[in-house]
């Protein structure tokens, strides 16, 4: 990453800043900050903060003992940086570096720091996704570039993952082999391996259990993590065996969802429509009350993100933004289908950053 | 986990509320909610918070996707689970739950939640580790084991590394192998893996870089992840091939100053005592000013939690108290030595969770 992107993406969030009637941006480590400097320690107890103030050098406030570190981010060049010593109070350190106004400080920032910096701060507190959801919505083609890979290797996984015996093992062992196949695809983290099998499936965010998958089970495998700082994020359903009649019906219906909520991504249509074509196809037929959910979020270095594709969000799309189109259908007690793809906007419509098959795939 | 166990410890948390003048805890996400219901979902966007009010049933809000999740957990049995339906506005709901008065959210909850919460609420807003450091400080017997069996495994890994070829290799190897080292003795995540060489030895939290080992260097080892549910870490300083005069001279001061740390540990004794122990040994060879963090931070299902071993801090020690004690020096563009072990407070002083050597290894 060089210094001149992270400049450019600085001046641009400094830009959006003052657009937005903000007095400035406080960004804590997490994607935010790495997004903005390159620079991404663990989020600890430790106060670290960057400074945005439209008109003003951005300054980076590190503890003292960390310094040595932030110096050789790739983005230090741009910044100021400035340690404050063991011992002493960091916010207030940084209360003489905050302008009057209103700020925004980056949501997933600690409430220990948010709330100490807020009795520091003059004005009005917000957090940068309420006041500049958008600012790492659109990527650019190094982004897009690594999304595309983590996507392809975590369709890589599930390939293997096909080959494997389902049948009277516990979905333990499938989440197992899952998060073992996505690191030998290249993820250096396995954040999520859900294997919702039967009535598991009914509940979307089932982790995975000790129950023993049985012939004739659905099988929601919703699975992701990191590579290379960005996330993969996909979901298909399987059935052991010969799938019964219902089965078929809701996996059809769920597809034919997600296909009409690729078909609806336009630059210009906004994240409403998007949800609104998938759900059509879920109400039309008859399931509209078991698709529990919104169709989908933002992914980026985070895995959820803006945009979220949800009623009432009428944000356009733009060319760059990429997101997770996932409708659902959840039988109370039976089962469970979901399909995932992330997707990107482009002049032509959605790219998919996966293409695993989208057919209902019988595994043993 | 046991419902009963999880039972206590809101009672407790519940009791302390009162205690401390608050009208309620707000728990998000993370080691506390964790710790207190056995439910442990990602920290995600869609707000999760469990409200303790005294007088009052406790109640964990969810998304409604999530309610299945969540009433499988080991304490949904002493919990009313209330799923919010997407679309609605979590925090509105979260409002006619909250107490008139001074509430304390989780230090890590996610500003977004937090700032959006406190709007909701009536009263003062404050965090938890503010108010309530000592939520989850004692540790009980199972948490004892678990955080040695997690030293024990680190310690393990450790052995495996002194066997392996340092010089001619990157810092980078040498982490990949210590990582590797710590899934093979049982941990299920690796959180850092610091491997400081020569001049990068000087930056306490410098991570592992491109930089080649070299014969005569330092190497800073510090290095931990998560087993069952509770983190290790541990630190210690090797050199390759035979350690110059100044490495010996510095190494032994650290040595002893982690002695007499360790040594300082007895209930009643201050947190601040035990630093100040530990910090005399490196004033009087001379080295106080290269001695720039605090001796040590409590652990748990955190890395870093209460009680931080810091001058200021009056907090007096307990039995069941587990905490690092990692005194270092560093020498600006030369070197750095540490050495930390996780400690338990008993009745008779300090039981170490760590117990590699802690004279200087010289490696290959």
């Amino acid at each position: 990453m060089s210094v001149e992107r992270l400049r450019a993406r600085i001046d641009r969030a400094t830009a959006r800043t003052a657009e937005a009637g903000l007095a400035g941006l406080l960004v804590t480590p997490g994607s935010d900050l790495a997004y903005l400097t390159g620079y991404d320690p663990l989020p600890l107890e430790r106060m670290t903060l960057l400074v945005l103030v439209p008109g003003r050098d951005p300054v980076l406030l590190v503890p003292a003992l960390e310094r040595p570190a932030a110096l050789v981010a790739p983005g230090a060049e741009a910044l100021e940086v400035v340690g404050w010593a063991e011992g002493d109070d960091p916010y207030e350190a940084a209360a003489g570096r905050l302008p009057a106004g209103p700020l925004a400080i980056s949501d997933q920032a600690w409430a220990s720091h948010a709330i100490a910096l807020q009795r520091a701060a003059q004005g009005a507190f917000t957090t940068i996704g309420a006041a500049l959801p958008l600012l790492r919505a659109v990527k650019d083609e190094e982004e897009l570039a690594r999304l595309r890979a983590v996507g392809a290797a975590a369709d890589a996984a599930f390939a293997d993952i096909l080959g494997l015996r389902f049948e009277g093992r516990r979905e333990l062992d499938v989440a197992a082999d899952l998060a073992d196949a996505l690191r030998s695809h290249g993820h250096q983290s396995v954040d999520f391996t859900i294997v919702g099998s039967g009535p598991n499936g009914a509940s979307p965010h089932h982790d995975a259990s000790e129950r023993t998958i049985r012939t004739g089970d659905a099988v929601v495998l919703d699975f992701g993590g990191h590579m290379d700082g960005y996330c993969s994020d996909t979901s298909r359903t399987v059935v052991v065996g010969e799938p019964a009649e219902e089965l078929r019906r809701v996996h059809g219906t769920v597809r034919r969802a997600q296909q009409a909520g690729v078909d609806a991504v336009l630059p210009g249509a906004t994240c409403e429509q998007v949800d609104a074509a998938a759900r059509a196809v879920i109400d039309e037929a008859g399931y509209g009350e078991r698709f529990i959910h919104r169709t989908g979020h933002g992914i980026g270095l985070d895995v959820h993100e803006p945009p979220y594709i949800v009623a009432g969000n009428t944000t356009p799309l733009e060319v760059g933004m990429t997101f997770s189109v996932e409708p659902g259908i959840y039988l109370p007690e039976r089962l469970g289908v979901r399909i995932e793809d992330i997707v990107a906007v482009t002049e032509a419509g959605a790219e998919r950053f996966n293409d695993s098959p989208r057919d209902l795939v019988i595994v043993a």
